[in-house]
């Protein structure tokens, strides 16, 4: 059983370096073009999807779109739950990286980017940016609204998302493909893989590279790569790692 | 209570004149165009969506990206499905309008076009376009794929579709935009309105073109209006019925 994840193509927030979250910023022509590759290399691959989850943010989305319309699968379901969106950085988004670090210091800011149970600066409930203030929360609980998460914080909702409604497919045997963030997919990844809190601070995962994930019966990783031009992928893990120096 | 329906943009086959149906044909650029517009006008008019309903084709599926996403609405719940295709054209999807209209003469092109219950030379379960041949479809039971399609058996679809998946979401007070096809959009207004086979055979529906039902309590309409410019979607409804000349 193969699952598919993908982070999305690059977004104008990828290219100027800031921190971004929940922040709606859109691709890059850079971006979309990372994606129609994607589709295109799983296309020629072989690979056809019985249904899409993605977050409710539109890089996500438009990375989806892009990708299915060279499969040529616009027609198979596609699920958008704020479950799947990028882990809410806080105070920190739209600062950018570099100068962040500057200010705080590398350290801190890898903390920040890559620890597993340290939340960024929390957004106060009056700013502007709290997810209470926007049309595609509004169904969520208080307690639901995130003001700053850790990886910790965005894995107690990932892993619901995965066990609740993408388990349930693969189990009639639905191929899926998951188009999400940076952070939520490495959410799910060190779920899946059982990795070590240490293990995952150094995991980057590559914008619009499909990552397969061949599963056995019981839903375990037996085999793990990533589709496309090897060095490639490579430089693009090294770029996502310097970011936040 | 508002709900707006959308006929997809120009497709390569509206261009070039043939019968489409179920043949999955793509968008051209001024159709790209005209959803995009579409959105726009939608906009500036201060109009959002809390779900979608379309078709399980691309020009539907693209249409409807575009209106979200000029709208800034990619987030928002999209519900596809086949009960909204286009009316299935049989043996006829394919042929050019002009040429058929030739061969066959005008009088029996427009009332395979346009007449309420006759259906189009149907095809043969062997015939490559088939729609037991194309994955999206194999959920279908066989009395469920279509041969070739009256309008009447496009309303026997389409109605359904309305009543157990649209009319509950109006209901709790959801605003609705349907973006589907010439003949199921047919379909729906000619149930909505309650209007007579009679009527329903000149009503023709401009591409890309949104138009506004407001609806009373009980799902009547009490009003309706296309949105946009009023000459420019005169003359795409004079074009559209004059396509079989």
């Amino acid at each position: 059983m193969k699952l598919v994840l993908i982070r999305h193509g690059e977004s104008q927030w990828n290219l100027e370096n800031r921190f971004t979250g929940w922040t709606d910023v859109d691709l890059t022509d850079k971006g979309i073009e990372e994606a129609k590759v994607a589709g295109k290399i799983l296309k020629e691959a072989g690979y056809a999807f019985d249904a899409a989850f993605t977050s409710v943010l539109k890089r996500a989305n438009k990375t989806l779109y892009y990708v299915l319309d060279e499969m040529d699968l616009l027609w198979i379901p596609v699920h958008k739950t704020w479950k799947l969106n990028e882990r809410h950085y806080g105070a920190l988004q739209g600062l950018n990286k570099t100068e962040t670090a500057k200010q705080y210091g590398e350290e801190q800011v890898k903390i920040w980017r890559r620890s597993y149970d340290v939340p960024p600066t929390p957004l106060n409930k009056d700013d502007e940016r709290y997810p209470g203030n926007d049309p595609r929360y509004k169904q969520l609980k208080d307690e639901e609204l995130p003001l700053g998460e850790s990886l910790k914080d965005t894995i107690a909702r990932v892993v619901p998302c995965w066990k609740n409604d993408i388990v349930p497919l693969l189990q009639k045997g639905k191929k899926v493909v998951i188009v999400a963030h940076g952070n939520s997919l490495r959410a799910l990844v060190k779920y899946l893989e059982n990795m070590s809190s240490e293990a995952i601070l150094e995991l980057n995962i590559p914008t619009g590279v499909p990552l397969v994930y061949e599963l056995n019966e019981i839903l375990q990783p037996v085999k793990k790569y990533y589709l496309g031009d090897e060095a490639a992928i490579q430089q693009k893990m090294t770029q996502v790692a310097n970011q936040g120096k």
